[in-house]
C-alpha cells in the first residue's frame, strides 16, 4: 500500500482499515513521518514536526478506539496544521522570526473541531510571515519547496506554503490553512491538491492570528475532492463514521442529477491567465457540458471591482499593522522588509477611507449576489501563472508582481465573500498542476464538493494528471 | 377614560376594549390625533402627522378584524416612530434640513415587525440632525418642548426627541426609537417614560439612517414596563394576543421570584449625578432592596473605560462622516454648523486609530461579561443631570458640555455592548422626571423588565410621582 497514491489511498480506504483493525492509529502515524523523511526533508513542508507527540496522539486516538469509544470518520487521520493556528502545546511563529507569546499557542474552535474527532495532528507547517503573501516565500525560515519540480526550486504558493507539500509527501491526508485572499487555493492549485475556501464565518477564526478580520477565513486543504467531502461532513456534524457515510452517499445520490450552470466571464480572470492554464481548464469546463453540464457565459463586472479595491490596498494591510501595533508591538521592527514595504504601504489611509472601502467591498458583495439566479457556479482558474521559480521572485518588484498575479482570481471569492474550491485538472507547460476554481454564493459549499467531485473523476477516468 | 392616565389605560387596557369592540382602532387613533391637537401642538412632538393616513391604516385594522384576522398584541395600537427609521409613504429628514432621497423611505424589518401586528403608525417624531446629539436640540425645525416644564422651555432629551412626547400627550403607546449612546433612554428618562435599549443586534438596524454601525441599536419606549414588556413579547414573537398575554403570565411568575443582585459602583456614573438625582435613584434601590433584591458595591473600571473612549470621539462621528460622504455628500455643508463641528472633530483620524478603538471596545465588552457572575444587574441614575433649559444650552460650549454629561450614564452601557432600561422613579427639584437606569449583559432584555415591573409597582403604589 503505497499511502502517497491519493486516489488508492484516501481518507475513507484508511477508515475502513483502521476501523477494522487491519490498521492502527499509531503505525498510520509513524508511516506519516517515514513518508515525510523520506520524500520530504528536502521539500520544508513544516516548520515543527515532533515525531513524539505525534505517536503519542495516534496512540491516544488507538486507546480511546479500544475502550469503545464510536469510531469517528476523522479517527486516527494524519493532520497538518498551519502555523498561524494557536495548537496547544507547540510554539507559533505565524512565520516571523520570533515565537509569538504563549496565549497564541491555545487551540480554538476549529484546531478542537479536529481533535474532537480523534484526528493526529502530525505538526505545524510554514506559512508566509503573517500570512501576507500568494507565493509560499518566507525568508525567515526558508521557502517550502513546490515537489513537482525536481529540478529547480519552485514556490510552493502561500500563504499556507506548506500546507500542499504536507499531502503531497504522504505525511498528512487534511492540511489546515486559512484563506483571506487565497492562501488556501493558491498552494493547493500550485502542489496539485483541493483547496476549499470557505464561506466568510462559516468556521469561526479564534484561535487564529488574524490578517484582516474583514476577509479572513477557516479552511483546508486535501488530497481529493472525496476527501474534502468527508472532512467537510465530519467537521460539521460530530457524528459516528457510519453516519457521516450515509450522509455523504445520500448527498451525492441527490447531486449526481444536477444540471449545473457553470458561468465563464470574458473578464480578467480568463484574460489575464497564461494561455495554456486557460486552455486546461476549458477543457475540464468541456468534459463537463458533455457530463450533463451547461456553460453560461455572463457579465462579471464585481470580479473587476474586487480586484480594483485589491489593488488599492483594500482593507487587509490596515487591519494587520494595527493587529500588530496593538498585539505584537515588537515584531513590527523585525519583520522582512518586504513584506514590511507591503504592510506600511497600507498603514497610511485615513479612517474615512477605510470604511469607505469596506462599505464598497459590502456593497459588491451585495450585489453579487444577483448572479447566482442565472448561474450556479463561477469557473475560472486557480492561478492564471504557472508557480514561479523562486529565482524569478527574488527582486521586489518581480515579487509584488508575481504575488498579485498568483492572488488576483482568489481574491474575487475572497472580497466578494463567495465559498471556492480548486481541484486539479491538468499539468501545464512546465509539468506543474493547474487548478480549476469553482466560486459560489456564500454557504453553499456543499455545491461545491458535489461538483467538484464530478470534476474530479473525470479527471481520473481520463488521467489528465498523474496521480 | 382618560387615554393620557398611562396606569388606568396601557396597552392590556385597550387590547381587551379592542379586542372585545368596544373601541375600533379608528377611534382610538382618532381620539390620539385628537390628543396631539389638545395637548401636543406646542410641544412639537411630530415632523410629520398626517391623520387620514393614521386613520387609514386604523380603519385597515379594523376591517382586518372583522374579517376574522385573530387578534394580536399590538393591533390598532398607535406607534410613533423616530424620523430616522424609513416609514414606506412619509418622507424622511432625519433631522437635517433636506428630505433624503427615496431610497431611505423603504420600511425595515423593525418597522416591519410593528405593522405585521397591525399597530398603527401615527406619525413620525422629531430627531437631532442624523442623530447625533442627548439633548434634542434641532435648530433646522425647532427644539421639541419637555411636557414636564409648562414655563419654561426645557429640552426633551435626543436623539429621538419626540418620542417621550408623543407618548405624554397620549397620541403614542409605543414610540420607536434608535440607541446609539442614550438615544432611547435619555429621552425616556426626560419626559418620565420607560426606554429599552436593546442589545446591538437584537434587532435588524436595516432601514434606519446608520449612526454608528458599531453602537447603533433599534428601540423603543412606551409609558410603563408593562407596556414595554408587552411590545417586547409581541415583536418577539408573532403569535395572537392570548398567547402573548399567556407566555407574559407565566415568565412574570418565574421572575417574581427571583431575588436580583443590584451593583452599585461607586464610581462616575453616580459621583457625576447632580445629588437630588442621585438620591432619588438610591430611594428607589432601597425599596427594592426591601423586596427581596440586594444591593451589592462592586468595581466597575469598564464605566470609565467607556466614557473616556467615547470623551476621545470612539468610532461616532468618523462613521457617521465616512456615511455622509459615501451616501449624502449633499447633505454636509447644509449640517447645523454645531452638528457639523462636532462630526469634524472625530473625523480625521487614521484607520489604524480607528480600529484601535474598535479593539479597545470590544475588548473591553469581553471583559464586562466577568461581573456578571457576581451582580445580575447594574443600576445608575439614567441621567445624571436634569433637563436644561434650551437657553442654558445655547451656545456651542454649553451645549457641548450639557450633551456629553447626559449621555455619560447612558454611553456605558452602548459602548460595552450592554441592555440598558430607564424606569421613572420620583421628581427632581425642578419638578422633572429622574429615570433610574439597569444594564445587563447583552441578550437579558427580559431579566431588565422583570425588574423594571417590580420597581415600577414600587413606584406607583407608592405615588412617588404623578402619572
Amino acid at each position: 500500500m503505497d499511502l502517497r497514491n491519493r486516489f488508492e489511498c484516501d481518507i475513507a480506504f484508511l477508515s475502513e482499515q483502521l476501523s477494522s483493525g487491519q490498521l492502527t492509529s499509531e503505525e498510520l502515524a509513524r508511516r506519516a513521518i517515514d513518508n515525510h523523511e523520506t520524500y520530504g526533508t528536502t521539500l520544508k513542508a513544516y516548520k515543527c514536526l515532533q515525531p513524539e507527540k505525534a505517536l503519542e496522539m495516534a496512540r491516544y486516538s488507538d486507546n480511546l478506539l479500544a475502550s469503545g469509544v464510536p469510531y469517528r470518520a476523522l479517527h486516527g487521520i494524519p493532520v497538518s496544521v498551519k502555523d498561524i493556528y494557536g495548537l496547544e502545546g507547540y510554539p507559533i511563529f505565524v512565520g516571523s522570526s520570533k515565537e509569538l507569546p504563549a496565549k497564541w499557542q491555545r487551540s480554538g474552535p476549529f484546531v478542537k473541531s479536529f481533535a474532537a474527532q480523534n484526528a493526529v495532528f502530525i505538526g505545524k507547517t510554514h506559512t508566509v510571515e503573517f500570512a501576507y503573501g500568494g507565493l509560499g516565500v518566507n525568508n525567515h525560515w526558508g521557502t517550502p519547496q513546490n515537489p513537482w519540480d525536481s529540478e529547480s526550486h519552485r514556490v510552493p504558493g502561500g500563504s499556507s506554503s506548506g500546507s500542499g507539500i504536507s499531502l503531497w509527501e504522504g505525511s498528512a491526508w487534511v492540511a489546515l490553512g486559512t484563506d483571506t485572499a487565497g492562501s488556501v487555493r493558491v498552494p493547493a492549485s500550485f502542489t496539485g491538491n483541493v483547496g476549499l475556501k470557505t464561506s466568510l464565518g462559516h468556521w469561526s477564526t479564534e484561535g487564529i492570528v488574524p490578517l484582516s478580520p474583514t476577509l479572513d477565513t477557516a479552511g483546508f486543504s486535501t488530497r481529493t475532492v472525496a476527501d474534502a467531502q468527508l472532512v467537510f461532513h465530519a467537521i460539521s456534524h460530530l457524528e459516528a463514521y457510519e453516519n457521516v457515510c450515509r450522509q455523504i452517499e445520500k448527498q451525492n445520490e441527490q447531486d449526481q442529477h444536477i444540471r449545473f450552470r457553470i458561468g465563464v466571464d470574458d473578464g480578467l480572470m480568463w484574460s489575464e491567465s497564461e494561455p495554456d492554464i486557460s486552455e486546461i481548464c476549458l477543457n475540464a469546463l468541456r468534459e463537463l457540458e458533455n457530463d450533463n453540464c451547461q456553460l453560461v457565459s455572463f457579465e462579471f463586472p464585481q470580479a473587476k471591482r474586487a480586484v480594483d479595491m485589491r489593488n488599492l490596498g483594500g482593507p487587509v494591510s490596515v487591519e494587520l499593522i494595527e493587529f500588530l501595533n496593538s498585539e505584537l508591538p515588537e515584531w513590527f521592527d523585525v519583520l522582512d522588509p518586504v513584506i514590511r514595504q507591503r504592510i506600511k504601504m497600507g498603514g497610511d489611509i485615513s479612517a474615512t477611507e477605510y470604511l469607505r472601502r469596506v462599505r464598497e467591498i459590502k456593497s459588491a458583495r451585495k450585489e453579487v449576489k444577483e448572479i447566482f439566479h442565472a448561474i450556479d457556479v463561477i469557473a475560472s482558474p486557480t492561478v492564471p501563472i504557472s508557480p514561479p521559480l523562486l529565482s524569478e521572485v527574488s527582486s521586489p518588484e518581480s515579487y509584488m508582481k508575481k504575488n498579485l498575479l498568483s492572488l488576483q482570481n482568489t481574491t474575487v471569492g475572497s472580497f466578494l465573500d463567495l465559498c471556492a474550491i480548486t481541484v486539479p485538472v491538468g499539468l501545464d507547460r512546465f509539468g506543474m498542476p493547474v487548478g480549476l476554481q469553482f466560486m459560489t454564493r456564500a454557504g453553499s459549499e456543499l455545491f461545491l464538493l458535489a461538483l467538484g467531485l464530478r470534476i474530479e473523476n473525470i479527471v481520473r477516468n481520463q488521467k489528465r494528471m498523474p496521480f
